[in-house]
């Protein structure tokens, strides 16, 4: 059977600092913690991505309890985790190598944000060769303004940004679209 | 004085193709004629990148009309040009030793299109630690549809993008201000 590796990308209790503003889909870490169960259930693998900020008043910096793994998408005994400094988590990393040593070509990408770390993930991925799905209700993102001084909301943001990575770099599902194909 | 490379990226024929559907910023083509000209006069350094697309239906597979550079985007003898297979411009190619190589930090990035080719080659350069500029006016996009049926215009895309990559992988200015600033 084909390997499918799930890659949850930066649940980190800084997340929850209000600093980052209005996010959408308040339920990503109920639909990541049913992935990881069933990834875990199947035996198949599963990579954790953790942000350790550089920047010295991130909530994510090394060191902080905003660093460390929400409770829903906590590594357990045997887990991999690649910890990475900027949004990439092929950039920095050992990823990319121990994807191919290990034989899996197909990722299946949850997490935060869905347009900086996820989608510069999803990128990378999809550019490399990986066969690439983005699970749209496990990944959400922040109210943002642009230079122009325009404040779009994140439910804007999340689904436009799916709309431009769909098809070109990656296929978006559903959770429960993603449960029912690997069960 | 500090070295800024200008990057062109797949300005050509093939996005006049009308299978992209509805595009913003008629006037890119303009822009990046300006900035290739006040680049060619400072003498500073340019690199061109050309998408040759390896998908059997593209407007730019390599061979047809549609791979070649728009005549306002067009190189000129002794500039750089990297071509490539997928939307990093630094995936397959040498831009990044290229960069290292000839000490260049800075760039300046202007193409097509906003959401795919330009945001992902942005991303990978702020992240590899280079100091981005995007030039807004001088990079466009195209219509798009959501997994979710749901339809979202070229500039709806090419803003919202910015928003995301403005202050965490680049500093997005109009042709203009990046005029303004190399005079």
């Amino acid at each position: 059977m084909e390997k499918v590796a799930l890659i949850s990308i930066d649940f980190q209790k800084g997340f929850d600092d209000p600093v980052w503003g209005q996010r959408n889909n308040p339920n990503a870490e109920i639909k990541i913690a049913l992935l990881l169960s069933q990834w875990r259930k199947n035996k198949m693998p599963i990579i954790h991505v953790q942000h350790c900020s550089v920047e010295p008043n991130s909530p994510l910096r090394t060191g902080f309890l905003g660093n460390d793994f929400k409770d829903e998408a906590k590594p357990i005994s045997g887990e991999v985790v690649f910890t990475k400094t900027v949004n990439s988590a092929f950039i920095g990393t050992d990823l990319k190598s121990y994807l191919e040593e290990n034989n899996i070509q197909s990722l299946v990408i949850a997490g935060l944000t869905t347009d900086h770390c996820v989608s510069t993930s999803t990128r990378m991925a999809g550019n490399y060769g990986f066969n690439v799905t983005l699970v749209s209700d496990a990944s959400a993102t922040f109210d943002r303004k642009g230079e122009d001084g325009v404040h779009y909301s994140a439910e804007q943001i999340h689904n436009i940004h799916l709309a431009s990575l769909n098809g070109e770099f990656c296929t978006v599902k559903t959770c429960e679209e993603v449960l029912s194909s690997i069960e």
